[in-house]
């Protein structure tokens, strides 16, 4: 756990040094065995000191989520008008990968303590919630004013925690190994694809000599009436789809 | 609440008769002042048959979610290679609602109530993750083998959950005035405008003489290496995205 390469931390040692405890004892006797007695005693602090930093002995096992909701809000706050929204709750729901991954051992035993312990389970859920409440509002708030804004909000918000977790979990069934980073894109993408506007899609490298690309066809009767989307098979839909709505959106605009 | 004209009810008279005690207890006194000793001394029964109907307090305020999930399961068993994946978990998704939209007064009593009570949101939000893995499921397994199957599953059967209580929630705050189910269709169609299959979107009136084609190319060198959409300006995009998913599925299959 110590070649972690995250950024320098403000989190106290004494919290750290319960956290350690705790799963340590977690992962010696079991979630429901352990007291905060237990705790406090391996980490040789008095209750008062393990209550100062978590109100309960569950969110010893989640210690970073408070401080990743709160980037996450004012993440959201920081956004411009220019924002693409879609992309903007995409890499808000990167902070929360980022999170995980800045601790691969931490996250994988977290994981296989949680999917054993059904309180450890209700209590994530109510995590996951506030995530995508937290998206949600900033969703809605993007688009108030537009035909089904909050649907619209809720039903994208819903997508992204989704499409993360899908890819987080694999990930951390994996144990941690491989790119995390390129997992979570790949899976945003995919909600980029169903919902994002155009341009919004974060392209994965270098963009290869176009395989995909629409054409204008001016011909005589319907100047400009017609779409024309050619592609190599094996291109992936959601190139399809930024495509066609990069051709449709310059005209759209205004 | 006796002029509902629901399907007739194999539930006994005297679970009946615990529901109602509660939610006269809950809404006179609160939900955390009411114990169950209270409830099962205004309905007239001992505690033991309180606890065979429900094994805690909070069971008790969502008394036909479990039959509900089970229907939903049964539902979803019951489905053909030919039903369309994401018509067939939207129309799973309406069975909660018919359950909702059975009795009015007693859903928008429970909703003030659990909008009050953190542990009855948190029990909801756990029934909430059950109706969606119910789904996610399903689409799994009718996905399965494709790319990103499990991604699809779990980002549709979020999409179609966060639809369907964006609805839900709508018509409750309303105090169940209006459609109920006019307000789910129409949220519902628009996932299915996202993530429907070709045909699967209930169509507003007869279809226009196709606004959208692809077109096969086989020239010498790259016989049906390239897709090619002809499609008139102002379709809207997931139509164009039906088409090309219809032509690229079509060989993708086995």
């Amino acid at each position: 756990m110590s070649t972690s390469s995250a950024a320098p931390s403000a989190k106290p040692p004494m919290r750290d040094a319960l956290v350690a405890a705790a799963f340590q004892l977690f992962l010696e006797r079991g979630y429901e065995q352990t007291t905060v007695d237990d705790i406090v005693a391996l980490a040789g602090v008095g209750r008062r000191s393990f209550f100062r930093y978590f109100p309960s002995k569950e969110d010893v096992v989640f210690p970073d989520h408070e401080r990743c909701l709160a980037d996450m809000t004012a993440f959201l706050a920081a956004s411009g008008a220019d924002h693409e929204p879609v992309r903007r709750v995409c890499d808000a729901a990167r902070l929360v990968l980022r999170m995980y991954a800045e601790n691969p051992t931490f996250s994988v035993q977290r994981y296989r303590l949680t999917k054993q312990v059904p309180g450890l389970r209700a209590y994530e859920l109510s995590v996951v919630w506030r995530y995508e409440r937290a998206l949600a509002e900033y969703l809605r708030g993007r688009f108030a004013g537009r035909p089904d804004g909050t649907l619209r909000a809720d039903v994208i918000a819903a997508a992204v925690v989704a499409a993360h977790n899908n890819a987080l979990r694999s990930w951390l069934r994996s144990d941690g190994e491989g790119d995390a980073g390129a997992t979570v894109d790949h899976a945003l993408g995919y909600v980029q694809s169903a919902f994002g506007a155009p341009g919004a899609q974060a392209p994965a490298g270098p963009r290869p000599e176009a395989p995909v690309r629409t054409v204008r066809l001016e011909g005589p009767g319907q100047p400009e009436d017609v779409v024309v989307l050619v592609s190599r098979r094996g291109v992936p839909l959601w190139r399809m789809v930024r495509e066609i709505e990069s051709a449709l959106g310059a005209d759209r605009r205004d």
